[in-house]
């Protein structure tokens, strides 16, 4: 293998599209303590800009309080619980990202619902209430967050309008009457805020010149694009999972491109877009999500996603989420960054490595990004080349070599690698080799834990002519990180580590 | 190499003398936050049972304040400082081990001192005063704490009274006049009281016999005997550091048991005996306690030490220490198993090896202790044996085989393994690495945690006719845990791992 | 008004029995954070044994899962958030008080529900895979946390079966098929775990006969029995919440006594009694929960209560609770010591109150309780005696003058006073002066939680013939605690606070 | 009384002069858990800007190492522990106010020092040393920092060189010539590092003019002035403590004002002033700093002193100090606002206090201060005026009449108020009522807790023509905070407390 020369140059600027958003289960969920336990550890390993997740205004949430009691009539707007979750998102550095559904049965004009907890998917039985509702959500945000603050939060309207199970008959018409109404309450609140849509699932290549057109036509305002990325295949159903064919990660990169063709010349044309969900796989148990497979799959994608859209939100951070009832294992198949009991997955570590990377891209390749940052310290973000389940399967081994730049006046850098597969860093390997215990006692917590973490090894390496050469043996669906510092050896001339153990002749510590 | 068989019938129970007592800097530095945040750390993974450091009635503790003001002459008796170590102490679980000395400057007879931190290591000017002193104390302790808690408390008079710089002129007689002065004030207080000494460092068998005749001839309580044991020899220094020679570490257990051979047939036959100090090296300046051979090299003392004594306490828990002066880099040979910044070293992973070791002994062997604990958790600590500076340099490899009972009806059992050796698990070598920088950065500190880390890694093994074969092979200077545990198997039928990807052939995941 | 004297010998031991279990909402809710962060406080001031709540069997802990799929159908028994919250309620040191119920709609024979979050109220349809199901809990938790641990915890079957709401039909027939099906299921994983009922609310006098009837007659176990006590009338509705005529607090005394009366001479006389729920109200959405007056009801009712029962379990701790929905406003009337955001109520601080109380029973009266705890410490509970919606409104003032016994050395005694009222220590009222906010502001919580405090004062009082005279004046609806110390006084003779300003005349600090 | 009418229109911006710094013990100290969670709480209630300690560069901080072994020669520089200090300052958000000094030992050129713990404070024995020492300390910081982070630093050289305590023989030439040294080092490393002096005591006004000229005629950088100031007279000693005489605080704004009226019209004037140490005592160990009257002393300090000076440094943040040797007991007259244990003392609260004020001064008065906020909020900040020694004592009761603008179109608004005086949120005198308890227990220590706690009351008031009335009654030595929203009333119309006990004439809750 020959080795590949990285130039000293930057070719650009590592977008912060891969963190700007992230998914959540359903809003009432966010009260929990697991949840917040797990995005208090996501923040302070990776550090997302907003957060999103379904039913903000379904039942659960106490927001529309129809009453008629005692000779009084009308409906009570209640912010308990919403005031709670976002006091909390925002004390641990993240912001909403607002997504406007489902209806509150008070409101709805049907009894149709989705998932077990059955959030109700019809249209508002009067849309001059739902505006009230819009406006009294948005207004009260407004006093008690600030409007420079809510100005910030992207307002989506509704969730995957093109599927039937999400929106009664999947009918355009009254969607985009919906994004209407709810675009005017928005604007009429502040004509800053930024609302858009229409949050389609993959496969809606219908929806966008209609929704172009009828925007157009009406002029209603649209701040910002938002649609769904998924690569997963039919599900094959097992008891408490599902089984799925998997295309390429590459297909991912060309569903986050494929709205931005299809409006090229429309007044949609170069507006933000935010892919404000992704994964490989839907559906909320499918053991891909748990896999070293799922973290290499996904690392060519955070590298090249920033180029394709604004924002692509993975779904999710953490497994706690119900869409399909209560999670009866440790491991079943859950969306999340992180499992039960904040156990790291390898996909949440793929992310960690990415928020250690630097400012300024110095090369990307099929299976690496290459950084550097402050300090002039490089960054290597290596992966094994996956594909979708028509590709062969990936090999045990995959190496790559890489010529980097240090800078003329160093010598010797140091490389701190962290190393994620199938047996490192890989919880879920550990729970099956402990027999997957549906109820891990405190010991195997404790043993899922460590498993969880990466190999680390330290090691130093000798800079010649200004440059270094790395050489990086991946083993099967493996992601690592290399962090590469220049060393100022501040040893002192009279230190002799062959002297530590008082012998003639040992080679010293960690030689 | 053939496999050892373990027995399956227990051959004794694991003694706690391991973990009985542990050393701290000077007591005025227990006051600091980084000795509070340390001894959590240590208390959380290990969990000591008593901690014992010098300088409870130095100056610095504020304990005896003569005064002379506006015509008011006495002496006042201040706990502000004693009362927040010991308060800290309890509230982590860790008892007092009291030592002491060194002599208040009010009531010193003359001015030798040592450490730069400036002990007063006179005898007291006057003896009734002392004796005052002791009372006070610990009057004040069994006011604060109750007397059944200080009766917990082993209370030893003085440290290395045999050493000139220790105690001036290491005169026995007056040192034997201080024993029964203090014996009798703390008795005076409560019989029940644990008082004892002569807390000799090694190299003083001359002073055994004495004390026993002293003790005996003049009937003087003694509860306990104390002494110290190190294997290095002297000191070649550098600037802020030293190197020396060590024996090898039977050497150790040779001193543990010492003083039961000298006393044999006394009055003091049959005493219980700590080992108030021990470590190789017994300079705070010497890079070995930094390395993974300190922790080879006291795994077998480890195993074998409660045979021989109560306890022994290694000295210290944390690099919190200034006998030689403020410490000027983050690695500098201090005595602690926890550097600055609380980063773990090798020694600290050896004691939480052992509190994860099972109560019921299998097997002892040269490299390797297997123990049976709770629900039939077989745990084995092995370690690679290792020689002082007259041995020849260690191998870059040791291994060992071992054939383990594990009961009839398992079929599996799952195998998690802790390694820490040369490169695994070693900041120290991490920060050579990265150039031992004096005061690393924050981003260096990261790095030096994570380095700090055990290799863990997860497995499972068959097994056959109730045993399982265990191979395990080390690499220099390593400390391994391994711990198993029989699997309880809940994969239900429908589950397998070959479809997660979706396509035929896949070896499945963690394969 | 003249003084009473208190004897200085003891009449009884305080009963643990105010504390020996607490309320909860639905255990669903138990994963919230703000249930665990309220649970931690009340643990820290209080200190409950156990705690019990709806819900255990609901759909939303995910307990009973039954399947059909790809060819394998059965039943999995999942414990994910059973453990979640076990778990943590063992972390903060309270048991569960396990309530056994609703009916899983897997199980259920009909439709019937109750409350908002739509707990199935109906008969299993299979009392065969109703025992399977108690059994795999009840055995699920004996795995995890061992048998010792389990026997602790009481094992009620179903909730006020005696309701048409709670048990459809309210059969006694079905609930005692229900009982003995349940007792065996329980019994036959271990006959030391306590099982009991039948969990009637008041009024149920026609129950108890014939259950002890039933259970004698078919020698079925019962290791305690089990009701609720509350002297609230008929709900008066207005929107989002309910007004009610009260009677007075004695007869919550005389509800707790009803059963040992009614079953005297049966089989079950002298089993031990629990209240598992009581109050005032047994409505959610009264405002008297959030009072003073609600303080002052209950002050008699724990300083007596243990006379008659071995525990009475207040409902709830907390305001996180959802029987008629999610609350819609900051105080809402809901049954918790602790409001939103854990904001304290007087009935909070009544608890934290007896929590500071001594083991010794001087002395109690109807408006006060006196005890003697360790270092010979006593305390006063005092309260103004309130009476129900038919007696006349209480008076602004109520005075009592005791005579307490310090002890013949003491010469001063410091007195330690913290006051609740309808002023004092009262959030309810400073939210009704800051206008009712639904959604307090960050800086309106900041002011609720220092309005919650009780007034604390600290004097001292001279001690005379070895008693101390104790006068308090206490405000409309105040429970007050008094903490009286012999002071042993330290003052130096060089000490004159009349120095300190360095004037003549000055008549000192805090004189 | 007339009550004052306060205009609607602010009259200034009330200046961060008083937060802009705090003192503290020397900084060895700063490593002590005690000082770093009393900083924390500091920060969480004040919020200080700077903090300002001695000893940065005595032996205990081990910055300056000069060594001499094994043939090598020469001095390192350590950070071990000002780094750690550093850290954790940075990490409460607060940021050294450097001063330099006092003289490492191996730097000296003499042997006097000051305080119990010898800080030498005598010139170097060679200036380009001393200059290389202060490069190496700021280049360090810089390194570690940041520039931008180092430029907002002030670097002031030495402490109190006028008097012969701190600077051997109060040589005006000698520190001159340390000034230049110093202020070149510090320049050199970058021009827009912040350097300043002389860090004189009061009555130092013959150093001003000498000062100036000096840096003038050898044109040496001053970035800013500092000094001290201070009230009390000579120390009247007892045994660990003192009593002095005091003049009235207005004397501290007149000692703030005079450096500035003697620099007028030289190169000097309108330079930043920094007050670096103020406070009634200049002495350890004087019991004024423990009380009330110290609290109302400072409150117009406080109010009035950012009209004077840049910073004024209150002396010190907590009793984590030793110049006088360690305390000996609990309250010793230590200049912290927070004693030992971090219990708040009066002149805590007034600086927390004074955090809650608002933006836009309305009124000062000479015994009150009225401020406008976020939000319209009211603050009013009023307190008894205080006289020195030579004025009579203050009387029980002073009370203060004020009409409050509050707008147009409130009706109510809700009034919150905070008192501490002699009784009231006063530690001190609690504790004298427990008997001065030197080591107090769990217990007692629990009684300060609370009885430092200030009292708070929440009501409410009417508005007339957009003012509201507000009568304040104090008590001796009292400061008062009081604060006053506007009350948007979301009072629903089925509401009616009276209802809540179901009685008729029941006058309601609270009321």
């Amino acid at each position: 293998m020959t080795s590949l020369v990285v130039p000293s140059e930057p070719t650009g600027v590592l977008s912060d599209a891969w963190r700007t958003c992230v998914g959540t289960g359903r809003l009432n969920l966010a009260l929990r303590r697991d949840h917040h336990e797990s995005l208090a550890l996501a923040q302070s390993e990776i550090g997302f800009r907003h957060v999103r997740g379904h039913g903000l205004l379904s039942d659960d949430m106490g927001v529309h309080r129809p009453y008629d009691a005692a000779g009084h009539t009308g409906t009570r707007y209640g912010f308990s619980y919403v005031d709670q979750v976002f006091d909390a998102w925002l004390s641990l550095g993240i912001r909403p990202f607002l997504e406007l559904g489902f209806m509150p049965s008070g409101l709805a004009s049907g009894s149709q619902t989705v998932f077990w907890w059955q959030g109700n998917v019809t249209p508002p039985r009067d849309y001059r209430e739902w505006a009230d509702l819009v406006q009294h959500l948005v207004r009260h945000a407004v006093d008690r967050y600030g409007l420079d603050e809510v100005r910030r939060w992207p307002i989506e309207v509704w969730n995957e309008p093109n599927l039937t199970q999400f929106w009664q008959g999947a009918s355009q018409e009254e969607y985009f009457r919906l994004y209407e109404v709810t675009a005017a309450a928005v604007k009429d609140v502040d004509p800053a805020l930024q609302v858009g849509g229409p949050a389609v699932s993959p496969g809606a290549d219908d929806w966008w010149q209609p929704f172009a057109d009828f925007v157009t036509d009406r002029d209603v305002p649209v701040d910002f694009l938002s649609f769904h990325a998924y690569t997963a295949g039919p599900a094959q159903h097992v008891p408490f999972g599902t089984y799925q064919s998997l295309r390429p990660p590459e297909v991912l990169l060309e569903q986050f491109a494929r709205p931005a063709q299809l409006l090229a010349g429309s007044r949609l044309a170069g507006l933000p877009a935010h892919v404000t969900e992704f994964s490989t796989s839907y559906r909320p148990d499918n053991p891909v999500h748990d896999t070293a497979y799922q973290a290499a799959a996904l690392a060519p994608v955070l590298a090249r996603g920033g180029d394709l859209v604004d924002s692509f939100s993975y779904w999710t951070f953490c497994d706690v989420f119900e869409e399909e009832g209560v999670p009866t294992t440790m491991f079943h198949g859950g969306f999340g960054m992180l499992g039960h009991r904040q156990v790291r997955k390898p996909v949440f570590h793929l992310y960690a490595f990415m928020a250690r990377m630097g400012r300024d891209v110095l090369q990307r390749g099929a299976d690496h990004l290459v950084t550097r940052g402050a300090g002039g310290r490089l960054t290597v973000l290596a992966w094994q080349p996956v594909g979708g389940s028509e590709a062969p399967p990936e090999t045990d081994r995959h190496a790559l070599r890489l010529t980097l730049p240090v800078g003329p006046t160093a010598s010797r850098v140091s490389v701190h690698r962290s190393r994620v597969d199938e047996q490192r860093g890989n919880a879920f390997t550990a729970w099956r080799h402990l027999g997957r215990p549906a109820s891990p006692t405190s010991r195997q917590l404790a043993v899922l834990e460590e498993a969880a973490q990466p190999e680390r090894s330290t090691t130093s390496l000798p800079v010649a002519d200004g440059r270094v050469e790395l050489r990086i043996e991946l083993e099967r669906h493996e992601v690592t990180l290399v962090e590469i510092d220049v060393v100022d050896d501040e040893t002192p001339p009279w230190l002799d580590d062959a002297r530590i153990l008082g012998r003639a002749g040992d080679p010293g510590q960690g030689a």
